[in-house]
């Protein structure tokens, strides 16, 4: 793959022009875009709602399984990426962020094999 | 930023790198995963949902409400990157594959300026 | 209707035994439940994504969608009833102490008109 | 519990109630109110996210964590009734008639211990 396809902001650029040449931004409002991504997000999760946990992984390489995964994966991150060009954030800078937070937040040496919980 | 910075690939390394070194990797099953998205997911609605839908974007031009966002809109993309890495999915060239199909299906003269619905 | 079938009660039994006649139950794990309900959340909000928000309620009162929005709702229901059972939790019970909770937290006289930000 | 507490329509008529006294209607439209369910379900998925599937039923005995999974799920009962309301359906008409519909897609002798797949 060419660096191009593989950048994040030359993904949302595309993702723009697709809107645009379709006179859909009218639509794109950041609570409608949310929704969008509510909906693609339960698609996926659909996918996964009866498999066994452990048996996900194995299940999903199967090839006609991992390309339905992979549309509805792409699907969210569509949304997503709308929606970060929409509010004008830079999500490639706004994720290094956010892990280089997460990094000091959890430092290795003292959650390792611990999961974070949430109350 | 840097080509490196914004590449979905090397954005995705780092991603596992950071779970690795935590040895959290045995908590990222495919539907924790799901779940963990879906919190992220909540967490973003929840800062736009009593937003007047047409005033969204000036409201979170604010730079602590936009800073915000972009946080939750990184949680978000993080574990999806995450989910497409355990599952070994090319999120880049999925999304590509993705939008290429809907170039096909919703040709832009004939859709213009109209919602698609979902039934 | 009658008292019966306006019962959270009633209708958990009635989603607990159409479980075990299928022999479901199996399937029903908290996290299975979860993203099932994240797909319903997903299919009630591709309904509504698109639509004016100040103009929902009136597009929805057309009956076809009424039906629809209904049945999306019925479905959201009927995954969180079946939740509350797994876990052995009197989902009434709960959102009455819930209710009784946000009637202390947020008195009307102070918040009257005014939204509550979520941080 | 008296019929009353366990009633679908005095509860809804009780967040009805709840709503107004704020003079919180005005933020109640579809949209809105599905954001809002949104984040009460991304609540309920963080609790459950990195619990063993297979322990999670016997981790969720513990009174502290029963009492939390109970109050994300009345957060979510709350949206969903108070969703259905502002639309004008009849929430447990509408999900005895779905049931019932289930019934005759899912024919026990037909789909028993099976899980029906969503593609």
């Amino acid at each position: 793959m060419s660096d191009e396809a593989d950048s994040l902001r030359a993904l949302t650029t595309d993702i723009r022009d697709f809107a645009r040449e379709r006179e859909w931004e009218q639509f794109h409002d950041p609570k409608s875009l949310i929704l969008a991504l509510t909906g693609e997000v339960g698609e996926l999760a659909e996918l996964f709602q009866w498999v066994p946990a452990d048996d996900a992984v194995a299940q999903f390489r199967d090839p006609a399984r991992k390309q339905r995964a992979g549309e509805e994966i792409s699907d969210v991150l569509i949304y997503l990426l709308r929606l970060a060009d929409v509010l004008g954030i830079d999500v490639a800078a706004a994720a290094r962020a956010k892990l280089a937070d997460s990094r000091r937040r959890f430092a290795a040496h003292e959650v390792s094999g611990v999961a974070p919980t949430k109350e």
